[in-house]
């Protein structure tokens, strides 16, 4: 079975910094696969880091590696950390791009990546993901033991992620945590809390409301069910709440973006009316 | 032989949706080169989906199974379509993506994708692209018959797309059906059509002129043909009437854009001065 | 082991280009894999292409073929090449794009591209990149000796690409010739001028002081050196002095881009003070 190797950057796709990534990847694993999960993010987007990475990975077939280089602090004392969980190993900066993968994952076994003998033979201070995270990815892909990259660690930095809470019965608040490229509004609420409110709504849909800035909005199965132009919330794709409007934008309609709040509550027999 | 699977959506490349269509596919075919046709499509733009898979897939080798994803009614009754033709098959929705395609191979054969055996085990509402589309696709590429993902089906919708006519002897009018990165305008007129006017004007390119806005454009073999800075008409790469400028954006010099109308007229022994 | 060809064009990622470029590839060679150096150069920056394959070619493992294609003048009388260095091969057209792998390598093996029975059946005025480039490359890639594809040349079109020169004792002026995607300013000094400056200064970077528009920098080892938002010199990834401003943009921050002049002066024991 032919290696598989992830890539997750902030590079662009207009320098050379992605071609050099790969080829150091295929210098260390010639016979991997390798897949872009994405390499627009914003420029030292640490966190949009964290929301991509932990949306794409269960995807990936078993044995994949994933390297993530989101990374302002390259070069100074910031660690180079590798992650194995199960079916799946991570690498790149202890700055918090881990940290979702680390919140849904709590058994992840981590090791500071220092084994020299590992890198490219020169490493500059400023392209880490050239000269220590490809390779070291390419030869876990190629089965090298996590254990050789480093000494195990116990601790990573998890950034603080989670911002989604119950407000009252049958009401919640949570943040936007991505817009994505439809304009659609990925919020932190988890499919759970979608399903407990359907509860508390006698598992009607149109007992629960999403109120987003002035909008309020139906729960809908998908974008298709609302007419074109008309906005809705759904449980989306990466298992969270998200805001859409049919065949438009809702960061634009509704005038919201990454970081600001939005409030669910249920109208069903367990809930009182607004 | 390597299995091959291209990718052609209105996906972006700044969130992880790519990824995790790639992720599928390999999932499903572990083995498969993956190809990236375009996934910068304007959100939603069935139509220069429809132009972009014509414009590229006689290119693939043999055996290449494609996946288009342009699918702003996924999750709603739109049928999920596989298609076979001698060479080729393709995976996805039933909105009008495979126009050019259908119109191209009148006699390809069409399934409709029911088999949710062949799906990932939840299937969101949302993203057919990595549920449904992507897993067949692979299994397609791994040499599962088209007739086990579903129901032959006799129909598929075709948009009407063909926007070039004849309006007089030697003189054809056409639509500029899309807009490329350098600003060529390519139009619907095809190769056919240039080669008759080149018969009517006696052989001779000089004695074709064509009408694009204001401008009157010499027929010409290559961009440099013209001097930096000046408009010319050429047969372009997918073997049709495109009007581009020589180091400059046709688009923007002369105006015109996607939908606009242009004009041939051939001046030779069989047609009359303008 | 399987072949490598790296692609380096001008085409963007919204049209069908790079997907036929490829398709061609992997019918010429089925398996090859297939590395995306970058698509968006700015349409037909030879120099901006000379940079990013330069930079890029060391790090990819021997074998690799790499495809160069920024061609304003395809279809006209400018040859097409194919260069030979130990461990790799390159093929695009002779306008430029190879001006800084020939000053690297001096000893470069070149072929004029004329042998029309390894192209594409049929070959677009407009797209050689497809119908005579891409199906080369995948032929050398699967072992084709260079020799095959045409007559040994002895020239090729070099720009004029240096622009570091010695301006005094300790003192140096070179022009910015890359601005990349998180605002860093790539200056064409070399390393070997960066480190004679380090021994006139004694050893110290402190002693040196790099001048760019209205600001003196402080020459650093990385980006983070200096606090978030301040201005700092120090040896890029592609072994040249750049200039950079910590999570910022020093192109936004210093007001300059490429073809723009910075100096360098060593404050050291050899050198006088400003």
């Amino acid at each position: 079975m032919r290696p598989i190797v992830a890539l997750l950057t902030d590079f662009g796709t207009g320098d050379y910094y992605v071609g050099a990534l790969k080829a150091a990847v295929l210098s260390a694993c010639r016979e991997a696969t390798l897949v872009d999960i994405s390499h627009d993010l914003p420029p030292h987007a640490v966190e949009e880091g964290a929301f991509l990475l932990e949306a794409a990975y269960r995807t990936f077939p078993g044995g994949t590696v994933f390297v993530a280089v989101v990374d302002p602090g390259v070069g100074s004392s910031r660690r180079a950390l590798a992650l194995e969980i199960p079916g799946y190993r991570f690498v790149g900066p202890d700055n918090g791009v881990f940290s979702r993968i680390l919140k849904a994952e709590p058994a992840a076994r981590l090791h500071e990546i220092t084994n020299r003998g590992l890198f490219r033979a020169t490493v500059s201070a400023t392209f880490h993901g050239r000269d220590v995270f490809a390779p070291v990815a390419g030869l876990l892909a190629g089965g090298l033991p996590i254990e050789t990259v480093g000494p195990a660690v116990s601790d990573a930095l998890v950034l603080p992620l989670e911002r989604c809470h119950q407000i009252g019965a049958g009401d919640w608040e949570a943040e936007i945590v991505h817009v994505d490229r439809f304009g659609n509004l990925v919020t932190a609420v988890p499919a759970e809390v979608v399903e407990s409110l359907l509860e508390a709504a006698g598992g009607e849909a149109a007992g629960i409301l999403v109120y987003a800035g002035a909008a309020r909005l139906p729960l809908a199965q998908t974008y298709a069910d609302v007419a074109e132009g008309e906005g809705c919330a759904l449980l989306g794709s990466s298992g969270r709440l998200e805001l859409a409007v049919n065949q438009g934008s809702a960061a634009k309609e509704l005038g919201l973006g990454r970081g600001d709040k939005v409030r669910l509550r249920a109208l069903g027999p367990a809930a009182s009316g607004v």
